[in-house]
């Protein structure tokens, strides 16, 4: 699967921006403080041990790999590829589908046409990959959870850090000259919890939210492509209206290498605009 | 296609009020700061880089591109339009309109007309339809849910740049007579940060929703008017009918240029309120 | 049609009570600075042009006038104008209608009423009043979000007079006995600001979902009302079904003013409570 | 009808904790402010006048009568009143249950009942009692809606009174003796605007939540009970089915008493978990 | 049951990180201050007890219970008992399902299995276990709207205190070296507050949601098992469909178990992806 490197891109631009800005006019020593991290990172994940079942947290670090992966133009190839299992079904009849299964790398799309092939009723099939995308959703909108309740916690015990920091430097108020450092140091822990909810869990959540969208559609576009196929639809028909949960610039292009067809006209009163 | 400049207009009062307060009691120098823009600006688009797929936010300039646009008054001409092509069906019949493609140039409704003119089923052309509207509020919306992050992300940043001035500051507490300087300094940041999230990007989503709204309120008229046509209903029964889309003062406009109709009485009583 | 001068005073009351607060303890001078009030109210402004179409900005007058109207007692007074249109329907026919649209001046009854006159089918009546309703509902929800999102940003603006103020004071920090009346002035926007967000924006905005909520709730009674009419309902029950729409003072007051009814205790029955 | 002391005790509560917190270090004196009092009291209200009609705001004691009462175990008295009514009209015939009415204090019952004795259709019942269930439901949103506002403007106005006094006490900056007792003015504003938000305000808002919902639930089961008492089931079978919507520990304690019943199993078998 | 001591480890890591916070760089004395845990705790509770009737109150203690169980894998126990149910019930009859009762812990499935063994109709079934899982539902978000309501309560109630302390240090500002400890005093209660909130109200109410969550959807799951019993399905297929309810993982464990099966194929067919 092809990597997509653009959201590392963005967190190694955005820590160096803030690194040149620090370096811009004071030194990076004040802003290294482990116990501040320590108290941002793991006292806000102490209360993400409370908040979700030890399950879901443990399956962070796959939630982080999907944010590696690549969505790609999954529905546009899907297009094409149900054009070409329709030809196939309606040449070969259900059955021959079989053979084309390994090639699918699409897991869903692959239970989806296994059911065509076992005979099952639509409206079961219908049913059975509905519940399907609502386990992945309940799935991924899990991921999402943690990352915004995260976004929510850090700051907050960047605060608390903050807090005792300034409790501590108050209270020792002898000695005027370590004022300044003292709260320099209390709003260290403030900095790393706004960071790392601003850099970090609040764009990974609002990732994981858009790529649970397109899948959630992708899939929609998937149940009605097998349905299609299992009616035996026209594969010049079934290609329009699966064209339709393209992008309308994905169409174009899509509909750019695919010349000569028939009904050209029908072609593009489906697909304009 | 007319352009809307209210909104450029909108941006460069603000401008020139926020650059006009400025002068009014201080030095613009003191504003002028490029590092807190670029980390206000960038960094919050560097988190951006891993909120969104990057096709997404490479599509933020044809998404500005329709803030120029004026929405016009296009539901009041649909609703001539429509009386129009209706008689133009009932007279000549439906293959006829097929002639008038060219002349219209909303792309949503040439797509309805070609279906009808192909003898799609008007309940294939519901769903037809409605699937390319929700395709369009798709795209809208993530639009509008880029330029939203961006207004949270933006002052987050700028915090963040105040943060980092204050620390530093702070740390160097040697000379009190610096004080003042550096907490300007930091402050900026903050400033850039509230700037852009308040006169740019908030009202910039705000502009996409009020957008999407409309477009979608008149693909539900284009989508009643077709399905009226391929029904052969009385083109004055149907211009009475799609008049309840507009608002009452553009009703009434429209009204007075349409004299002499058949059931006056009807018109008002539907129209009317 | 009578004027609603509560929200008139409600205003001049609260700038009372802030006036009088201010001349309790200080001078008023402190408080009047033109340019305060006009980065807040216009600088806020300028983003409300990039935020709605302009046309919806230049209704604004027009929705402040709603604000002086009373809503009065309108279902109070439906409800007997409905039981006695449905005994002139029932004794006269349903044309007899006519007569009586002259004296009514809620125009969504009217057209309603019209509808039933000219024959038109209850599927196709309850269709058009619902479609009216919901333009009803768009319009008026437009010119709530306007005062909604002017409440946001008014205290916005504020805040950044306030900040540009700071950042001034603090970069010409030369001459500490300037500090004070800095600072003072700095703080007059963020006044204004919150000023004008809470004593006129925010309520603004509640007063007009609530009469929303409540124009459309009449417009609920009156569908139900002019399709009972059409279908020849007895003029007693149609008055108790309509009475439900009312809350139970105003249901026990209009019906104290209704004497000697016909089936005393169904009237009871469907009203208790 | 039981008065319910809890609220009123959680009131007093608070407030002698308020007060010991401030006796403990310090002189009640400074927190004695009427001037405080009435901005922030008295300044919200003006800003309540425009956001509800007149009409609302009067049935404020109203409204808060119904924190005192007790909402008590009504629905589980409820269970045994339907199988004891249900009996009745199975021996009796629907009319005896006229006898009945008198000694039901629960309007919304006695209005359904009638109904039935009146010989409504089923459908009409279920139409007549929901849309009182409406009227029920928007008559105590409206009394959330304006505490909830209220919880909002309140230290918004405190906010504001503390603005005014730190502009003034800033402006008059001659006399640093001061300083301290003219913040300390400045914040008791604020003080009693979070002060009554968050112990008056917001509990309230809570409160009428909590009830509307529990008095929804309560609606919708007497609607069932009213229409199977006219659909004539069995007496033991609605008493089953209308345990359902107590919780399960009330449940238990309403089986306890009921000791000796038909069928032992399904009873369990039904209300189990 | 087994215990799920995750959540208490949270908490004591969470505890243990914030004191070893404090140790770092302070005395832990200026943290321990009985009268501001006393404001925050007792002060948000008394306005808790406003906010909700005092039985949901009271029933804290058996909530917090259930952050203590642990869910474990249930759905994925509940696949192979409702194959076992499913099998003796085509063998030896619906009847002969009153023999497993005693052995299922599970009382909703308890409960649902009794209906289907007493002969009800599906219909009512699914009737009266779907109220169940309402009223399950209701009970458990009340849990959630208490914590949640806490949750904001205890760091304004923080606030409070900070304010008490400002205001009386403020006012007494003659010896200018009690400041520091003053401050320090005043602002422990904003600690206490903020360490409440998000160690562990915030916390508790997100478990109690994820909880209730997942209990409504193992719900969910069970009505289907049980009608699909009721109606005679192939416990091959009832397993297969049961699956479906199970995240990816757990349903390849699940197979893995469950060798030898008959129609491998649609198997891999539905549980795929």
């Amino acid at each position: 699967m092809k990597k997509n490197l653009v959201p590392t891109m963005g967190l190694i631009a955005g820590m160096a921006l803030i690194i040149w800005s620090i370096l811009l006019s004071g030194n990076i020593n004040n802003f290294v403080d482990i116990p501040s991290v320590i108290i941002t990172v793991f006292g806000s994940f102490s209360a993400l041990l409370i908040s979700f079942p030890f399950k879901t947290l443990k399956n962070i670090p796959n939630v982080l790999k999907m944010l590696l992966s690549s969505p790609g133009n999954e529905r546009t190839e899907l297009v094409s590829l149900f054009a070409e299992l329709s030809r196939k079904a309606r040449k070969d009849g259900l059955l021959a589908l079989e053979d084309e299964l390994d090639k699918i790398n699409n897991p869903f799309l692959v239970s989806g046409l296994q059911l065509v092939i076992d005979g099952v009723e639509p409206d079961s099939i219908r049913d059975i990959l509905e519940l399907k995308a609502e386990t992945i959703e309940r799935r991924h909108s899990t991921g999402q959870a943690v990352f915004l309740k995260w976004s929510e916690l850090a700051p907050a015990f960047g605060m608390l850090g903050t807090l005792i920091g300034l409790i501590i430097m108050l209270a020792q108020l002898d000695d005027p000259s370590t004022i300044g450092i003292g709260m320099a140091t209390a709003l260290v822990t403030t900095f790393y919890g706004s960071l790392m909810a601003n850099l970090v869990f609040i764009p990974i959540a609002s990732n994981l939210k858009v790529q649970t969208d397109e899948e959630l559609f992708t899939a929609q576009m998937i149940i009605e492509g097998v349905l299609e196929i299992q009616a035996g639809t026209n594969p010049r028909l079934l290609e329009e209206k699966l064209l339709l949960y393209l992008n309308p610039k994905d169409r174009n292009n899509s509909k750019k290498t695919n010349k000569g067809t028939e009904n050209e006209k029908s072609n593009e009163a489906i697909n304009n605009g």
